[in-house]
């Protein structure tokens, strides 16, 4: 056994709670031994004047869209999508998603993302980017149907199960997978009502964008006569393992629903703020005992992969929502941050405790921003910013020392996805 | 004439494009001398894969309430000022505001801020903090009546205008100062009838909160019969060179009344978002004419001094205030941040061009969160951070040269803040 002692800091427990104790890490099996006083270890890592937390899980996300971060802003979602992202994101080529991938996951380790759940395609080059840079993932191919004869839907269909089959377990484990039908306006009927059961049949969660703009919700209920997530029930879909990105246009029915079934909703406020979809009704779906995650969505709807920020951000609009200040407060946002997003992912990760896998982060606190100490939660979803993680820990390796990045060479990686960026718009305008 | 050449960046000009081009700055004037290519000064200053901005400027803040960061979050505005907040200053002493500044102002330095508008007491201390750090302050005694006998109501009426009236033109010239009725409900009509125009005889501006919350409406709605501004303007307020903080709840009359007058609003989208206190119609505001500067509020309701953060947050906000993803675009930010506060404050800074004073903040672009570089303004609202600021430059002279802020000690700060806050708490509960 190889051990990793994370010493001096102050540590974020599963109960919310702040503590000065050191954490044990088996490097080995990747699991925490023990949090304490004086805990010696093979190796050390300094938590001095810090905080260590659980590493941030990112619920939702297109990490290969760092390629299009900036270059269309301040439009609305469907014009965005049809005019500026889907023309685009057509010449993608494998090489671009594995360099995109890589870019978004530098980035993520560098804000204290130990997990990430993705949407996309060229599923395989982000699986070798995550296996590379040593984070956990929930990966998985998004499937769409409409606008294509029924060959090429089916062939969608078919890889998004292909997909999920194949990867899961890869990269050690670190990598688990869901079928992704894209959402309940892309993906027909027929569909739905087809792939839904063969994704159960071999255990697979379900992975799907809901009610994030009225443009999405207001079809369903004209053709079907009821609410979205009433839909889904409806078509199978809303088992307790499915999470739904977004879930801002929810009534007090979906609500309920969503806390009958357990499915989980991965909020993701940046990109509702950015793209005027609207606020989710955190609080509500919160009290209401649903699971709620938090997601960066893609970087062309947010523009950066910072959880921290996402958290922010939840407090923020979570309070404006529910038109009351102690709404959202800190505390919630640091579980939706961490065991929220988790439990949503089906991932045993977001709590510093023996036993659990060793993903955490580790945060300066000696900072004009984060002075004086008064509350550290407090200070985690408020004041502090990606840069103010120190180190960052999956699996009981070291991603991240003194913000310096172990598996991946940054520069090369910024290299590679700005010139890839740059062809992918000379091919996409020409 | 000794000048300094800030080299090799891109740089930000008034009309919102950005150039390749060099900043040649005379530091005895404090002047821009030139933007242009090969431009060879005294000393230099690397802005190799950067972008070189106007310093931004924070037009509302309680800088001293940085010893309250944290300290007490999730309450609505009424009962945080009177269970946490009000309890707490009245225990402030001017050594405690000495070191709350400094660390307020060490904060804004290394996020690129070189000009704030403050609202505080214990003043001279806030000054003595400026003028030793080397920013640009508006500062200005807030005076409350309600709830004080008429001798302590007059006296701090009188303070408000002692105080501006001393330190206007402190610091070489680095300080203005305006005179602060802290609102129009915490000071009665009769204070403002009287002393108003003895401000206007001195020629002071006017720098008051209004409108942030609906109890602060409500009440003048009820006692006057018309909108909060349409009252002020009545009291002699609202003259071209005041400024409103918040304008959250503002009407269409009084739009109007703002663009006729050309008094500014300086819009706090955190301090907004975090006491629940709504949305400012910040896209009609500008459609209207009216200038829109950007304000943190205090370190209570934020909780960081991020300018960047609450741009970040104002195009967040104003496409959901105004239901319109291309509302509150990213140009119309970065006017804010720049030159909208500095017009707000009266203050001739916020443009990168010769003449103009050389207040400016270098953005480093090497970050995985700032590639690839598709469009920098997009960037600098939507990805950049505080923390990515390299070099802050202030009436020409270097504040902080890569991350190093050179006029304040940081240790000895953060320091003496951490301990004047452990204080004071204990006095305030004891
Ligand atoms: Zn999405
Ligand atoms: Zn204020």
């Amino acid at each position: 056994m190889t051990t990793l002692s994370i010493t001096g800091g102050q540590v974020l427990l599963p109960d919310g709670t702040v503590t000065r104790a050191d954490v044990l890490v088996d490097q080995d099996s990747g699991e925490i031994l023990e949090t304490g006083a004086d805990l010696e270890g093979d190796a050390t890592l300094d938590a001095a004047d810090s905080l260590v937390t659980p590493g941030f899980v990112n619920g939702h996300c297109h990490v290969a869209m760092t390629l299009l971060r900036g270059a269309a802003d301040d439009k609305p979602l469907d014009a965005w999508l049809q005019e500026d992202i889907w023309p685009v994101e057509a010449e993608l080529t494998p090489e671009d998603v594995r360099a995109g991938a890589e870019l978004g996951i530098l980035e993520m380790i560098k804000g204290g993302v130990t997990a990430f759940s993705d949407m996309y395609f060229h599923v395989p080059e982000i699986a070798t980017a995550v296996e590379k840079a040593g984070v956990r993932a929930v990966l998985g191919h998004t499937a769409i149907t409409i606008g294509k004869d029924e060959a090429d839907a089916r062939a969608d269909m078919e890889e998004s199960l292909a997909v999920a089959t194949d990867l899961d377990g890869a990269a050690d484990g670190r990598i688990s997978t869901t079928f992704q039908p894209h959402s309940l306006t892309t993906v027909g009927e027929e569909y739905l009502r087809e792939y839904v059961p063969r994704a159960r049949e071999v255990g697979l969660p379900i992975h799907f964008h809901a009610n994030e703009t009225t443009n999405e919700v207001d079809p369903i209920v004209e053709e079907h006569g009821v609410r979205p997530l009433e839909y889904a029930r409806d078509v199978g879909l809303l088992e307790a393992e499915d999470f739904v990105a977004h879930g801002v246009h929810v009534d007090g029915t979906e609500i309920d629903l969503l806390s009958e079934t357990g499915a989980s909703v991965i909020h993701c406020p940046a990109s509702n703020m950015k793209l005027a979809s609207g606020m989710a009704p955190v609080q509500r779906l919160r009290e209401a005992g649903v699971t709620v995650g938090l997601g960066t969505d893609g970087a062309a709807s947010n523009n950066d992969l910072s959880l921290l920020d996402e958290g922010r951000d939840a407090a923020m609009i979570g309070k404006l929502a529910a038109e009351d200040a102690s709404a959202v407060p800190a505390d919630a946002v640091v579980e939706m941050l961490t065991q929220g997003s988790a439990d949503a992912m089906g991932l045993p990760v977001g709590r510093l405790e023996a036993g659990a896998p060793a993903d955490l982060a580790v945060i300066d606190l000696e900072r004009p921003h984060l002075t004086p100490a008064h509350d550290l939660v407090s200070h985690l979803v408020y004041a502090a910013a990606a840069s103010d993680v120190r180190h960052t820990v999956c699996d009981g390796q070291v991603l991240m020392r003194d913000r310096e990045v172990t598996t991946l060479e940054e520069d090369a990686v910024l290299e590679r996805a700005s010139e890839a960026a740059t062809q992918l718009f000379e091919r996409a305008e020409g």
